[in-house]
């Protein structure tokens, strides 16, 4: 007997016909003697509807009422799935965020877990219950709704999972796992068995949408075991796992990309001590994040070229903010391209193999693919280059290493 | 200043257009220099799909579930409207059924209020911020949400405004207050100024469909100040009052009608006692309300006849449970009729008045309509009627009683 978290995405969960199906397979479980708490996102496209009522409403909304908006929809699935979950003779009730309660800090939006009390809801567990919770809200000390931005459905279920002591937590979505890239792209993309929690973390803050970056950091910490499968199939999914649970790693698990990539360059920037902090300081006081960032040689010691990259939606803004500061660190030129992506190769087995990062620059440029900037970590490189060639470079490095599937 | 409770039902707040236009009317009031807290319904439509997931999911639900699921509409419109006040620069916010509390008992799915604690919320009034409450909502002691069936959030109003001890509870609603019968059947219908509860209890009773019946029993009980008014105009509405501050007295106040009726009549019932808790024991048994009753004088002394009437949705259901028990009292036939009406004559006037049943028969007669069923109480008369003859015998008793408007 074991204990699950499982965890259905707003497609799961689509309509009621969908919501009888997950409580099927949630009964399967329950059938196989364990103990299951499921988390739900809301119907899909029922979010997106409720924070247009907000926006258009207000451009520049109270994130506490906005939260008290945007958390009905998990509300109305978690109900719903009791219901069919009971219609089918299992024993269920729902747990809001507030009733459990979720204990979150204040950021409301985007607010972080700091606790779940399990206590109740292990009891009913006990008694042979399913516990329903809908993801994505919380509740403030001050007993204010919170959520925990888009996408924190995965992150309630792998909170769940740690606070519960969960066996394994199993994240239903309609892709049936991780896959070495985008299949959409590449037509020989294998699924991933198993990718470390670290492997997962890289992919996801690189443009993998099938998990939120955060609760990735969280199972991590927590060491919950996270399964990636599909609601629709029931073939095994992808589990993201402790480093030292892959006996054999390969050297690279998976090439992500991301195209919410956009480049501004400061040409003949003054090279002196602190213009970085001039240039980047302003930005982050407006809350804009800077993802990669060059600075080239200076070739007579005067100046400098400075290029850096931030999220697509912001471009307009930086480029309003470095304008406005260019008093304090001056240039002779500023360009802007939005057309651009940010491929990256992940795998653990970089750190003790050399000459990875060569195979990928070696395989752009068979391509004739120019690499604008670069940026590496432990267990990734990731280059920007045009955006035109996007399918190319997947396609030319999902070769290069090896990684096409057979047949 | 006055302490003014608002209340905006499914129509006025049934789009964000219309949501804006609500947060205008209420900041009207507080620029007048009133405090004021807002009790809003789910837009228009969106409570009925909620009850069609719930339904279409099982029939048989759990309410405590279904409470969950139905809540939620109520949530999305109090949050939105606090919103589109502080948009206006008014300061609001929304407190939601668990969070001041709103008490209720356990009746699932048509929940009693039992206290509102407001001081929070009175806290937040004093320093000059809009209260906004989704009606329709509460909370159990042991912290489950709880609805409180259709309609009820003019009850939620109306409670509210006897625990804040307001001075005026307004009814913003589709129509512009209570008319002397239903405008769109008689023209010459008036609305009135003012109405008793006890005759607008009657009214809501008997089928006029402008306020919740328990909602005007709460204002009663509590003498909560009501006032029954449109949100698409200026106009003063109807204020439900008590019987000492209405000067002159009209006989009657108003004509109400019910379709909602069926006739169930049980012909050659043994005469004996106890007969009739053997016939009605087993009704209340399955839930089904009974209406008016009469028992026709036996003429052998040893049968005689049953007729009552029930909801039109319950008559299928009550014949089969009469037939079910036809052991324990024994009748030589059932019959049963959809096709009636009930129409109501309701003034407190009458209770010091001779004659005014005598006028209804009469005008009833003049126009060939024969009465079918007749019940009274000290302060209405109501006839059950061929249902083909409701609009000519609201006319005639309109003329009859002296409503009809000028001109």
């Amino acid at each position: 007997m074991a204990l699950i978290v499982m965890k259905f995405g707003g497609t799961s969960v689509g309509d009621v016909e969908r919501i009888k199906n997950v409580a099927k397979r949630v009964k399967g479980e329950v059938d196989a003697g364990n103990k299951v708490a499921v988390v739900v996102s809301a119907m899909s496209g029922v979010t997106n509807q409720l924070v247009d009522y907000v926006t258009s409403i207000t451009p520049l909304y109270d994130t506490r009422e906005y939260d008290v908006v945007v958390s009905s929809g998990e509300q109305v699935t978690s109900g719903l799935l009791a219901l069919a979950l009971q219609d089918l003779g299992v024993s269920a009730r729902s747990w809001l965020g507030w009733q459990l309660p979720v204990k979150t800090d204040k950021a409301h939006g985007k607010a972080r877990i700091l606790d779940i009390d399990c206590s109740d809801a292990l009891k009913c567990m006990d008694a042979g219950e399913v516990v329903v919770m809908p993801g994505f809200q919380g509740v403030t000390a001050d007993h204010r709704v919170t959520t925990l931005g888009r996408g924190g459905s995965d992150t309630s279920a792998v909170a769940l999972a740690a606070a519960l002591k969960a066996d394994r937590c199993d994240i239903y979505t309609d892709v049936d796992g991780v896959y070495t890239t985008d299949p959409r792209i590449v037509s020989k993309a294998k699924k991933l068995h198993r990718i470390t929690f670290e492997e997962m973390l890289e992919m996801a803050s690189l443009g993998a949408k099938v998990l939120q970056t955060r609760s990735v950091e969280v199972a991590m910490k927590h060491n919950v075991r996270l399964q990636v499968r599909s609601s629709f199939s029931d073939e095994p999914g992808t589990m993201v796992v402790n480093e030292d649970e892959i006996v054999e790693q390969e050297l690279i698990s998976g090439i992500a990309y991301s195209r919410d990539e956009a480049k501004i360059t400061l040409v003949g920037v003054a090279d002196q001590p602190g213009v970085a902090a001039r240039i980047f300081g302003p930005l982050a006081d407006a809350s804009i994040n800077v993802d990669m960032i060059v600075q080239n040689i200076s070739e007579d010691g005067k100046s400098t070229d400075m290029t850096f990259t931030v999220s697509k939606t912001d471009m307009t803004r930086a480029v309003d903010v470095v304008k406005k500061h260019a008093a304090e660190f001056g240039y002779q030129e500023l360009k802007s391209d939005p057309n651009v992506v940010k491929v990256s190769v992940v795998g653990v087995g970089m750190r003790s193999h050399a000459g990875i990062a060569q195979r990928m620059f070696q395989a752009l440029a068979d391509k004739g693919i120019n690499i604008q900037v670069i940026s590496t970590s432990e267990i990734k490189v990731s280059v920007l280059i045009a955006e035109e060639y996007t399918e190319l470079a997947l396609r030319a490095l999902h070769t290069a290493y090896g990684l096409d599937a057979e047949g």
